[in-house]
């Protein structure tokens, strides 16, 4: 009898320790307020709401420009107002170029008619509204006129070249027909120009989004035979936003460069294409079969080319400013006024941008409408909470960035985080960002249900992690269930916060259920979204719960939940990396140069074919990482330190609590680089970065890494004296935070 | 001037021992007397006589029954015997069916024609020769009249059904349409009739052999779209040869089994088709998308099913036993004509058979007549060299099955190897064999030169080898020159000798710069062998001079070049195999069984689609390996001893000598078990067999293996018992030839 009551004593202390939940960075008074308003909070998302307000923004195409994007802005501006935010219309006007002329042809052949043009789907409402959309283009191709033999250059990325140099193919004065993927497009014209072509064609590759994959619209949200990819061909590696305002706001009245001298244009002419329309220019080609990884799926064999016959681009464009629409909606902290967490996605679409961008944006119209349901019932977020709904996302990230470069002296100092989201769908939450909120996304996750399954969002990842892991690692995995955030590259609205102005950022959504070719064409309506995507919004009502989870914790908070430690490890894993990564190349470099003097690449080379061998690289010398290493260790035992008295924060001083907080959102500040990375001084971070040459792709420690790539052995070595640095000026700020809780 | 002399007289001995080449098994005279044999023999070789041969052999159709198969026959015995070879026709007579009906159809379609018929290609002489041609079939299909829905099963192996059964689909009563390749194609409807399908059709896809992989006859060397492979489907890796003689030489008078007891012939009826008639029975398919893997290269989206639609197939054969006629050209030994060096290749195809098999045997010919015209000279084998020509190899390795089990017990008594070659193109040479005579493949490797790089044919493959390795792995394959021979498992003619008899064999060849689409179908001419396969027969000069040179060599040798140590090594590799396999499968149980409990797979799966989760596994017990590891020292301690004596053996007297290697050729008998693999008696050797479920490919240790891989796990320990005496018998042999040696 004894032995049971103790047993439901214990049980009775677990149960009540259970209803007690702990938050990272609250009382647990105030923790208790927080899961309430939150439980408030997922009540009153609806699906319904995103339902109606999707089916009204995607109504016409609204790409930057259309009456429907500003009527966009105005709708969403009415909504924030009629919820109580201040709200406001902030407009720049960057150079957004629309196409005059399009000609593709092959010379002298009367039977290639390419139809550069999308087919409406019987049963879709908006795919047959051909007068509104914006032609199939890529934004910041040059203009040109441009005739020459054509050229297979896969994903035209530089291994690729590397590849065909091996052929002996040489794109000198050609013309270039890539496949979409495998790195970001504005990638495949800047690497082809490069190396010397005169013009770039992309296209659909049907392998990638199309018939191979799944059945096509209307069937399934597979990419039909015409469906094209427009998007964004500016050199964003280099830097995003108006070409002609790099740094600053593209107010009406801003000082603007020549368009000449604006370096992320792109300097040749480039056209995407349908694979339909592709599938004949693939047929001119000559010369040596692809290799296996190169080939597609359209019923040819690939060859590398070129081609006999030439082929005639021709594309002008209308070089004209263009009003942006951004919508900044503000609910100002009851304690913290000057803390903002920024919440945003863009609204701007290439077409009628259902899933890219609207899935998101409606959930974060979602979030602002039942955050300000909680405000008339009494909730009062501490800290800020600004609503953003960017224009021009689509070009060149346009609204985000001229807005954060407009604003920088602010941002700096009042941003505590920039969460951002962009396309949802069905499936498994993901999240990237600053590695110091890893611990509080997880936290989040473990709050949030799955609407299919009804575990948490965090066990359903875990359980999609270990079942598409290799069967042999999955053993490795089980148990592990901390979502790892991955790194922020490019390819959305967090790269001016983030990697400009060192604001730390996530960038949050769900998907991995929802495949479809849709992306960027006139396919992406509401009638796809809606039978294909998400059914039903579960997954936009999904989003809403986490992200408005994010914001409202963040702005409630008592002291910001960052975690040092988290970013210590990952960066750890970082410097690991680009250790291995130069180990990689010495021995790779060796073993190449061995077999070059040994002849082994040409006798294993079928002597019918052409082959170039590569030529003897320089070897690779040992780098000094210890100042780096040193500086790692310090911040290993600042971040375990200030780990360790973490959870006596929130016993603070109202004044100390003030200065902790303004120590911690700020401390990503002293991550950026004032003199910016190499060639690109616009990137700041010296952790994260998007790839020089892979564009989305991230690059973190960019610096090291890319310089280590590039076989640039001085410049690898200065940015390891410059990270060294950077990590030392953090570990203070971790240093002070840690003195504050002594 | 000292130093000088020094350097000048190493250099002397250098050279000297250089120009005195050391042969495996040959006194220091006898090499040199060998080694200038071969150097005729090599200066004999004339590309001109395979060619001739080929236009003859290749000029009409010449499949078992055919006239041209007999004239065939009949025009290589007069060679032989103009040569001055015993010469004889040795014929049997086996069943070998031919189709009389054949059907295919869509039920109450009216738009689906398959054609079922290859289409001539203009230009090529003689893939018009329609009438004389065999139809497109499967040999020893069943006789069938099936009408069902259609599923995909991918390549038609085990794990495609439990990927099907994952989806909730069942064949039960449908028919399956497979892709050719990932097995043997007999294992496809073997394991369709096993899940209860009562049809089959197999098809090509160009992803295979087709478009996909390169240009298509005539441009290149891959399949048209009305191509097609034909081949056997009879269950042979339970037993090849004559259904209805198993085990006995199926002469005129010979005891038959009733076809209905015949045990491998298929149960259901089986068609093969090509990518132009499979495409629209394709678009039949309902259902889920395929998995990744299982995509082909049509431009369809590929479903499992099953269809709508219900497909009819009717298929009926003449049963008929038809006459085989194989040539047997023997030169008998001058000293040893007891001891037979047996060299062999098939001569019939399945249409005109140019590159499979003739390729193979115009070399095996053109090395008869170089031989005789070495013995004009003088040249006397000490052994007993036998040529021979095989009939019949295509339905089942007919020929060469029935000679092996007609001749047993006098093949089991003076069979000391038999080197087979089949299809032979340009390229880089391959060798699977038993492990004994690895070293002396290597030696022979370094012997031959390759006609397209002038380096020897091992110094090319060893840069293959090193090419295509994965970059990571190349460095520590560096400088590692010894050519590993494979394990030979079927499909061909050494099958019987092997693994029915215990003779140890070598299968040679060159290739893998000849790749095509032709095999076993009318496109196989002598037309696109010339042009795409090897032309000028550079490479038929190769295998001649290689595979004469391994007969010479072995006709020749005092001492056989016989290596246990390889044996070792190569068994003890295999040994280490199947324990980690055992392992993997024990941690992979473990696992799977974790996941499935803690319902990973079930909540890592779209829920929209069907998804049956698989069932809890048995765990995997310890096994007792100790008699097998124990045996292996033994063996290793054997081989070791034998290897360091090995040198002395040539000193021996005469009849030592003799009594040596009676042991060293008949070791291999002594891994023969009389009662033969489970469930395959047949199957004697329990090293090397074809896989019960993957056919062509090999099992090594296939007693042991396949029984972890049935999880059968009574009659893998049981297998670990007989192995370990299996090699106990083999290690008395070894200490035999060492006892003699000391």
């Amino acid at each position: 009898m004894k032995k049971l009551l103790f047993i439901t004593a214990v049980l009775f202390l677990f149960l009540t320790a259970q209803s007690q939940q702990k938050l990272m960075g609250f009382t647990d008074a105030n923790a208790a307020k927080q899961l309430d308003w939150e439980k408030q909070f997922d009540a009153l998302i609806k699906a319904s709401n995103q339902d109606e307000w999707m089916k009204f923004l995607s109504s016409h195409p609204h790409h930057v420009g259309s009456p429907q994007d500003k009527a966009n802005a105005e709708y969403m501006a009415n909504l924030f107002r009629s919820w109580g935010y201040q709200t406001e219309i902030e407009s720049y006007y960057p150079l957004f170029p629309t196409p005059k002329t399009r000609v593709l042809e092959i010379v002298g052949d009367k039977t290639y008619k390419p139809k550069l043009q999308e087919s409406a789907i019987p049963g879709d409402k908006t795919t047959g509204q051909y007068s509104e959309q914006l032609p199939s283009y890529n934004a910041y191709s040059a203009d040109g006129d441009v005739t020459a033999e054509l050229v297979f250059v896969n994903r035209g990325v530089p291994a690729d070249y590397e590849e065909l140099a091996r052929m002996g193919v040489d794109v000198k004065g050609k013309i270039v027909i890539a496949k979409y993927g495998g790195s970001w497009r504005g990638i495949k014209p800047k690497v082809a120009y490069e190396h010397g072509a005169i013009g770039c064609i992309i296209y659909s590759d049907p392998a990638d989004d199309g018939y191979v994959q799944g059945d096509v619209y209307p069937e399934g949200a597979f990419r039909p035979k015409d469906g094209v990819q427009r998007g964004s061909v500016m050199d964003m590696p280099v830097y995003p936003g108006d070409p002609l305002t790099p740094d600053a706001g593209a107010t009406k009245d801003a000082k603007r460069l020549d368009r000449k001298d604006a370096i992320t244009i792109m300097k040749i002419p480039v056209l995407p294409i349908s694979y339909a329309d592709a599938q004949p220019l693939l047929q001119l080609l000559k010369g040596q079969v692809v290799p296996p990884s190169w080939r597609g799926g359209l019923p040819v064999t690939y060859h590398v080319g070129p081609s006999v016959e030439k082929v005639h681009l021709k594309l002008e464009f209308n070089w004209d400013l263009k009003q942006l629409y951004n919508v900044i909606a503000k609910m100002p902290g009851s304690e913290l006024p000057d803390e903002w967490v920024i919440r945003g996605n863009h609204h701007d679409g290439w077409v009628n941008g259902a899933g890219d961008p609207l899935s998101g944006m409606v959930a974060e119209l979602e979030e602002a409408r039942a955050i300000s349901e909680l405000v008339k019932k009494g909730y009062k977020p501490k800290r800020t909470i600004v609503f953003c709904a960017w224009d021009g996302e689509e070009p060149a990230l346009l609204g985000s960035t001229e807005w954060a470069e407009d604003h920088q002296q602010e941002l700096k100092q009042k941003a505590v985080v920039y969460i951002n989201s962009d396309g949802n769908g069905r499936g498994f939450v993901y999240a990237e960002g600053s590695h110091t909120f890893e611990p509080f996304f997880n936290e989040i996750a473990n709050d949030v249900t799955d609407p299919q399954t009804h575990v948490t969002i965090k066990e359903r990842r875990y359980a999609h992690s270990i079942v598409s892991a290799d069967a042999a690692n999955r053993n490795k995995l089980l148990g592990n269930k901390n979502i790892k955030l991955g790194a922020l590259g490019a390819g959305s609205d967090y790269s001016s916060f983030l990697q400009h102005l060192g604001i730390a950022s996530m960038d949050i959504g769900f998907g991995g259920e929802d495949p479809g070719g849709e992306y960027h064409s006139i396919y992406d309506s509401y009638d796809l979204f809606t039978k294909f995507k998400d059914p039903g919004f579960e997954y936009g009502v999904a989003l809403s719960k986490t992200a408005g989870r994010i914001t409202m914790r963040l702005a409630g908070a008592d002291i910001l939940p960052i975690n040092f430690n988290s970013f210590y490890k990952t960066v750890n894993g970082y410097l690991d990396e680009v250790r291995t990564l130069l180990e990689n190349t010495r021995s790779q470099t060796e073993t190449d140069n061995k077999m070059i003097k040994e002849k082994l690449f040409v006798l294993a080379h079928d002597p019918t074919k052409t082959y170039v061998p590569p030529a003897i690289k320089g070897l690779v010398p040992f780098l000094n990482f210890s100042d780096l290493e040193n500086a790692m260790v310090q911040l290993r035992d600042a971040s375990a330190e200030f780990e360790k008295l973490y959870d006596k924060a929130t016993q603070l001083s109202a004044d100390k609590e003030n200065q902790l907080n303004d120590i911690l959102y700020k401390a990503e500040r002293s991550l950026i680089n004032p003199d910016g990375l190499p060639r690109r001084s616009w990137y700041k971070h010296e952790i994260y970065a998007p790839g020089y040459y892979t564009g989305y792709g991230v690059k973190t420690l960019p610096g090291i890494r890319e310089a280590i790539e590039q076989r640039n052995w001085k410049e690898a070595q200065d940015n390891i004296e410059i990270v060294a640095k950077i990590i030392k000026a953090y570990t203070d700020r971790v240093n002070a935070a840690v003195a504050l809780l002594k």
